[in-house]
């Protein structure tokens, strides 16, 4: 380790992403290194044994071998205690509740890794926005990481790239070297909004292209949805500060694009199922793990509007999760309706 | 028809797309409007023979029924006399040396569609240029289509949006009325340098994602390479003059992510092919119809040195089809090598 690397880091829930996030570290310390101890927290006591124990976590991650370095417990002091990482991989919604015990049991100068995607809601705050109110961090001390990050192969080690986002790019080169196993390559970033309303919206827009998949729409039209998606986004979150340059990169097109792509994206089977003709609440009865962008989608539809942000594809994933249009009346929305220059959205 | 609408209607070439583009313009004149008459110049009389007796073109399109104002020929002079919009589809390569006869033989104040993607070897001139000189046109006549159009799609009436360009936003604007039957959505485009480049180096691309799909690299990997891809495609399209919000848009990103997609794409097949290990002259062997990217990615990779432009995607394809580099050599290549922030590339 150099002098800026961490000494002990904590992962905070045992879920797909949370648990692969965990072995992209702990196997960074590989090779001349040693390896580096890296703690899961996590709610199950059968989930942790088995991570701790037989090194795997079938629940999430059937046929994965998880390194020795990697421990997991439900004893929260015990895995924060003099942790100087800690990542965040809990469920967007329930964030706020559990960050009262983070922050008394927080390490000080701890730095803190933002995993998750969505925007909490009734306050319409990124997920690096409530960790940083609700811990009384300063920005430099939060670091979003997102990209095309299909956990179930990152847990494969099939090669994957990402974007480690923090305001300084100090606090993100430390991260980002903290993550560099040979299959994992980070790429930093000073544009924490770009990266996160990336994450945000492709979920929404990923229940569009799961929607026309369902339909049996092509992929000419898949590709369509996905050009405009993007679009909208890049218009939402240049509005909110963000950067162009983000929006073009891996946590804005490389994540849209891998979500869109994978038949493994919750949003994307969410779509599909919705593409069948099931209610919302019966898509969300059959899958097992949450499909962030039916939650997403209306505080989403909402902060574009009230920035006057033209959102169309968001607009009709709202109008088809409230049931107020159906996915057959979704689809010619989808690509628009008159001839007009391509600039004009 | 509306005034400024074309009365007569020639297309040279009678593949799949030419013919797919063909149906797109004879499909348009209904509703109100009476079918427009489409002609199709074909080189093979079966073809031809099939398309105006049984409506059919089993060649290329096969089980698509083709509209009945739909007619082919093997008389280049009757299918271009007196037609006032002449839509080219014929392989990139033998596109110059076909051009005087059809210079003869065009009618005064024709204006000229390209449909064809790639440079010219030799001059590493666009398509629209070569047609420009070769029948003495201004640019104002030359036309550009381009966009997420797997023919085969189309044909079958699968809804799609596409790109219209031409410098004189007018003549744009006529085209795009012609070919707008319920499943083609035409956006118009002044940048045609764009439009074009978006084309011709997103075949180059999607030769490298064939590789990682044929050495199951994983979604990841493949949405990382199809964001990088189109970094360096705005890269060279700015450095000719090109505009980021084309690279953005449906000829851009959008024709990228369907070429990238689709098992249809013959650029992505033969990216497969060369994963297996079959060298570039096995994998032409081996298909049927020309992989554009084949021929394009060494222009493509001479032009972006010649004007200081980074492709790192391009210049590693070129040496996997050069043979100076093995498909497992690529692999770690297409995802770069070091710690570095997202914009420096």
């Amino acid at each position: 380790m150099s002098p800026d690397g961490f000494t002990r880091i904590a992962v905070i829930g045992a879920g797909s992403w949370g648990t692969t996030f965990a072995k992209v570290l702990a196997d960074s310390g590989q090779g001349d290194a040693p390896a580096t101890a890296v703690r899961i927290w996590g709610r199950r006591a059968a989930v942790v044994e088995d991570i701790t124990v037989a090194h795997r976590n079938d629940a999430y991650l059937p046929g994965v071998a998880l390194p020795t370095a990697l421990t997991a417990s439900t004893d929260l002091p015990g895995v924060l205690h003099g942790a100087d990482l800690v990542v965040l991989a809990v469920p967007a919604q329930s964030l706020r509740a559990q960050l009262p015990r983070i922050r008394e049991l927080l390490a000080p100068g701890a730095v803190v890794v933002s995993l998750m995607k969505g925007l909490e809601l009734g306050t319409n705050a990124r997920m690096s926005e409530v960790i940083a109110t609700g811990l009384g961090l300063p920005p430099e001390r939060v670091v979003v990481v997102s990209g095309p990050n299909l956990a179930m192969e990152i847990a494969r080690e099939s090669p994957t790239a990402s974007v480690v986002a923090c305001v300084d790019e100090t606090v993100a080169g430390r991260v980002a070297a903290a993550c560099s196993p040979p299959y994992f390559r980070p790429y930093t970033n000073t544009d924490v909004v770009g990266v996160e309303f990336g994450g945000i919206v492709k979920n929404v827009i990923a229940l569009a292209v799961g929607i026309c998949e369902g339909r049996q729409m092509g992929d000419n039209a898949k590709a369509s949805v996905i050009t405009r998606g993007l679009a909208e986004t890049t218009r939402l979150a240049l509005a909110l500060g963000g950067r162009v340059e983000t929006m073009a990169g891996l946590a804005g097109l490389g994540d849209l694009v891998a979500t869109c792509s994978s038949s493994l994206s919750r949003n994307h089977t969410a779509g599909r199922l919705l593409a069948t003709g099931l209610s919302v609440e019966q898509v969300i009865a059959t899958m097992r793990q949450t499909a962030e962008g039916v939650k997403s989608a209306r505080p989403v539809y909402d902060l574009g509007r009230s920035l006057g942000v033209r959102m169309p594809i968001t607009e009709n994933v709202v109008a088809v999760l409230d049931g107020t249009i159906s996915v057959d009346e979704l689809a010619p929305r989808l690509l628009g309706r008159d001839l007009k220059s391509e600039g004009e959205q």
